[in-house]
């Protein structure tokens, strides 16, 4: 997503500089060789300088936001390696997802930067439905940048936006990095359905999979509210129009119809690693999930998530858990 | 949707009538016969009893539940032909969608039987992610039961429910009843960029269809809550789960599908009808529901639907459209 940011950043006439770490070494050989980005598929604009890992330091000189787009494991070394280079306000625009166990605590990623990285008041955490390649492609893409400075991204947004890249601003951060992480999560179990309908060779289960859907953002809606954030975040594009685009392809879907077809989880991550797809976030991410929510909700209002953990941490079985889901919500009345 | 009825309620141990108006008559030969329903592609139970168009007197003999599941045009004239033959109390409940235009008011279902019926708290309306041949092949499916009188709807409830349909209960009807109007709409403009990405035979648009998703449910709650009913309606089975079973194939998408690829609304009308796919339901809605909410609503906070409505009957074009809808929002700031 880093790389394909470059594309709006350069069409708005911007200079931008792309760093990699140890990891994006081979990628960044490709750029600088004008060839596809293997992973988004365009060639990443002439304008955008690539820097090697060990030139972090020329990278950051005189610049004027940061977007920190590195994996969720990478956010808390990389803050570490630019805190003492950045100038105390310049922005950092957050694109990594997802939850991490820091000193034994589980934060967010906007959470592990503040604490890295002092002044609260420059993060920006970029949500939404937005498949990295589509929007290096150009494609209308439309995402949500949160903060609790919204000066601070009213202006980004004037510097950012293009014809087919526009941004929602929200002051709900919080509300924003929960539905990033918990879409992966309920988009394995919206998977399950294309595993049933696969393995009895039968139709697509689309009454099963969007009622799901519709109560994953319902629990989504309360957990949010729970820990902190609005329930209209999850009612516009950072919860409903993220988890859309996850359940539409992608690895926490089909993982689930691994599991849909019967696969032990074990088994089922194997296929994906065998694949060569590389994490199962919603996976790694339940586990931290339910953790981070612990104590602070009450379980009997989040019948899907709770059967999703115990899917793939407990060894329900999958038919189980759905017959567990429709019964408890039947209980229920209104659902 | 009513044959798909017939398999949980004999499943229930009910005692099943199915009627047909004129225009069934080669559908019931066929369930008489003990053929696959031509629509849902299942054999009905044989213990449902089949009744043609004359013997509806028969058919409504000491019943205790009428459900009325003929097309939105054919509601006004079954509701007359029933009201003097069924008890003043049987509870009635609706499975027909839509607006119709009776006596030059444009009304929903439920609103054209409360007036030709007396009784208005006798009337169920069932809403949510239900694609009938699902039903009928009794995959997991959860619907929701709308009623002013909830006491009659929790009875109704125990006595339909089985494992594999299970139903939600909500006293708002027009709520309901408008999700599953404007849906249809939505889902136009939607396969919009499905037409898009064949046309240059490209990437899926997914960012783009999530984020008009999202809009979508954010100005059906609009709408809703400006006509009487409650946004959480919307955020539910009724509004999000529907709106997703419906982009999922089905004939509006297509529709806008074909508009997407540049074929001017009568022509894309002429390769639906050459398909024999029926009715564009969205596109005769949305005539009716632009009156139906006239007035009520701020037109500026609704930029999906106008653009919709203006590709549909206004001749805009469909780019231009999508490049409205992104600015529209866009000046908005949060969207």
């Amino acid at each position: 997503m880093g790389s394909a940011l470059t594309v709006p950043l350069v069409d708005r006439g911007h200079e931008v500089r792309l760093w990699g770490t140890k990891y994006d070494v081979k990628i960044l050989d490709v750029i600088a060789k004008g060839g596809l980005h293997p992973r988004i598929g365009v060639k990443i604009p002439d304008l955008v300088k690539i820097y090697y890992p060990e030139d972090l330091k020329k990278a950051l000189k005189d610049i004027d936001v940061v977007i920190l787009g590195v994996s969720s494991a990478g956010v808390a070394s990389v803050s570490e390696q630019i805190k003492d280079i950045i100038d105390r306000k310049t922005p950092i625009v957050i694109v990594a997802k997802g939850l991490e166990e820091v000193g034994g605590e589980i934060l967010t990623m906007t959470q592990i930067v503040e604490r890295i990285i002092e002044g609260g008041d420059r993060i920006i955490y970029i949500s939404g439905p937005s498949i990295a390649k589509e929007l290096a492609h150009r494609y209308a893409t439309m995402v949500v940048y949160n903060s609790k400075n919204l000066k601070l991204v009213e202006n980004i947004k004037k510097e950012f936006e293009t014809t087919y890249y526009k941004i929602s601003i929200n002051d709900d951060v919080i509300g924003a990095e929960l539905c990033a992480s918990l879409k992966n999560i309920y988009a394995i179990a919206i998977g399950w359905f294309d595993g049933f309908a696969k393995k009895r060779n039968g139709l697509e289960m689309n009454n099963a999979k969007s009622a799901f859907f519709a109560q994953a953002i319902k629990e989504m809606a309360y957990i949010v509210e729970q820990m902190g954030g609005k329930r209209e975040t999850v009612y516009g594009l950072s919860g409903i129009g993220d988890l859309l685009v996850t359940t539409r392809g992608g690895r926490n879907g089909m993982f689930g119809m691994f599991i849909g077809m019967g696969f032990p989880v074990d088994k089922a991550l194997k296929e994906m690693e065998e694949r060569g797809v590389g994490v199962v976030e919603g996976y790694v991410t339940a586990e931290m999930m339910y953790k981070f929510i612990n104590g602070k909700v009450d379980k009997s209002r989040l019948p899907l998530f709770y059967s999703a953990y115990e899917v793939l941490f407990k060894g329900l079985q999958v038919l189980d858990a759905v017959e567990k889901v429709l019964n408890t919500l039947s209980k229920l009345s209104t659902f």
